[in-house]
């Protein structure tokens, strides 16, 4: 298992800036005096794609030498990943297969062509998957990128919270979403390396704590198929994220449902920008949990933007 | 009746800078791709009270002379107009007097008090509301603001296409939705004399096409209570502000109810900010007029984001 460093994390950074969006860190005043802190959103559902992901995508493309060019790169996933890898590799003129399930959301799969991704479709189980996968992998030769767990992935998500703390300074604390744990990963590469001393929260779920959980215990803790209106943060830690997870986050905070939908309407209330479920995640558990962050400087990251319009969770 | 100055326009600015934002100008290649044209969205959604009202309203309240401070501002409006006066009285430690119908619903009330105007309750009819109106500013002896008939508003709109022409240098167009006309009248008075040569486009709903119709006719037509979903919009043009369409103005480009709809979700899905059905609409006449805005620099200016997230209009 390969570790990325943060000389690996800096390499990312040149390596991606023409692809990518030097996202804004927005503020509200309204919800710096409900919360007590002051809180600074970093804004990477404006990020190409519209969600973090595009970074480490665009790494792990705009990495690949020559010689596998040709190949291409391939994943399975219905989600952000997917755009963000087809998005990574249609900017550099490169094949990108994505084998989906048959029963993935239309809008899901046309966002996916639309960024230049091929698709193909397996029946909505793990085994068709993989073998649908593996066929894939076998024919093309293209090179997988996992979704998380991979030091390519996890450098490129870490250059956000370099741009973050150069664009808020002084930050006491930095709080992103747990999902699969490779935003929170890069934030722990950067952090340690350029701000030893900030605290990292993880925001997650309460009813998909896999991550909370494995923290408490000390090792990996997956579970099947959570169900969460969060719908990018149900899949578990691996073990490139649970070194990073388990030797640099300060703790993992969860919530409900309903004040995770509460802070995502309130977000979109107040701050007039559109949001996934999942980017709601931290700003629930920091109203709910008042006393870790009032009076503290604090990076939200916000990110994603990519939610179905037509499907609001409060309706 | 007093026209507001290029002078007016410069003090505005300087007066009101320490309570408004500088909003940001965001772009979409996806969007310059869809329309041929290359778009500089001017965000007053992100504005302070959610809407470029807000400046207008701000250099109101901020150029009141000390001795009328006692009595404070009032107005009759249920709408953006409010909230932004509150807004401004509130920043300013001033009473604010707001006469609402008593069917408003309880949401905009809410948002008012929020910002610490003070309601008074009138029946929902125009004769109640002159005569509520009549009465509170007998009895408070306060200055009437009116939402966009006052050369103080007017003269505070017109900042903002100053920071979006030097945010988007050498812009060939500039559009804004229109209602009363107090945005498009700020417009006409800044670009008039920074870019005398820059074309300045209205867009409006088609039922409720009043400034439209008046423009044809060379004369204001004032409608009866016409329905849109772009709410912002169904007020007729008066004096001043016919003044400045009628003397600036390149066209009024008009829309229907569902090319707005269209837009606004369009706006929402690949740009990720929230903004009313009112802001639709310069988008949804470019869309429709391709051959007018191909291949030029279009300013765009996005003008608030205050919706009913319970009752979005593609719902």
């Amino acid at each position: 298992m390969y570790i990325p460093t943060f000389d690996d994390m800096l390499a990312a950074h040149e390596r991606i800036k023409p692809h990518i969006h030097r996202t804004p860190v927005l503020t509200s005043n309204f919800l710096d005096a409900l919360t007590g802190a002051k809180l600074f959103f970093k804004c990477e559902n404006f990020q190409k794609a519209g969600v973090f992901k595009a970074r480490g995508a665009s790494n792990a493309v705009f990495g690949l030498p020559d010689d596998m060019l040709d190949k291409g790169v391939a994943t399975h996933s219905s989600g952000n990943h997917a755009l963000s890898l087809s998005y990574a590799a249609g900017r550099r003129g490169i094949p990108c297969t994505v084998v989906m399930p048959r029963t993935a959301p239309q809008a899901k799969k046309d966002a996916v062509k639309g960024y230049g991704g091929r698709i193909v479709e397996c029946e909505p189980s793990t085994s068709s998957r993989e073998a649908t996968f593996a066929e894939v992998v076998k024919e093309t030769g293209a090179e997988f990128v996992h979704p998380y767990n991979d030091h390519r992935v996890i450098a490129g998500q870490g250059t956000c919270s370099r741009e973050l703390i150069e664009q808020a300074p002084d930050l006491d604390a930095v709080i992103a979403p747990i999902g699969g744990g490779g935003m929170i990963s890069g934030t722990c590469l950067t952090l340690s390396n350029l701000a030893p001393t900030m605290e990292i929260y993880a925001a997650e779920p309460e009813q998909a704590d896999d991550a909370a959980r494995s923290f408490r215990a000390g090792r990996i803790i997956a579970d099947d198929a959570p169900e969460t209106v969060a719908d990018g943060l149900k899949v578990p830690l691996k073990e490139l994220t649970w070194h990073f997870v388990s030797n640099h986050v300060t703790d993992i905070l969860t919530a409900s449902e309903q004040e995770i939908v509460d802070a995502m309407k309130l977000i979109w209330k107040r701050m007039k920008f559109v949001m996934e479920p999942s980017s709601a995640v931290p700003l629930a558990t920091i109203l709910k949990n008042k006393n870790i962050f009032a009076g503290k400087r604090v990076g939200v990251i916000i990110t994603g933007g990519n939610v179905d319009l037509d499907r609001l969770p409060w309706q």
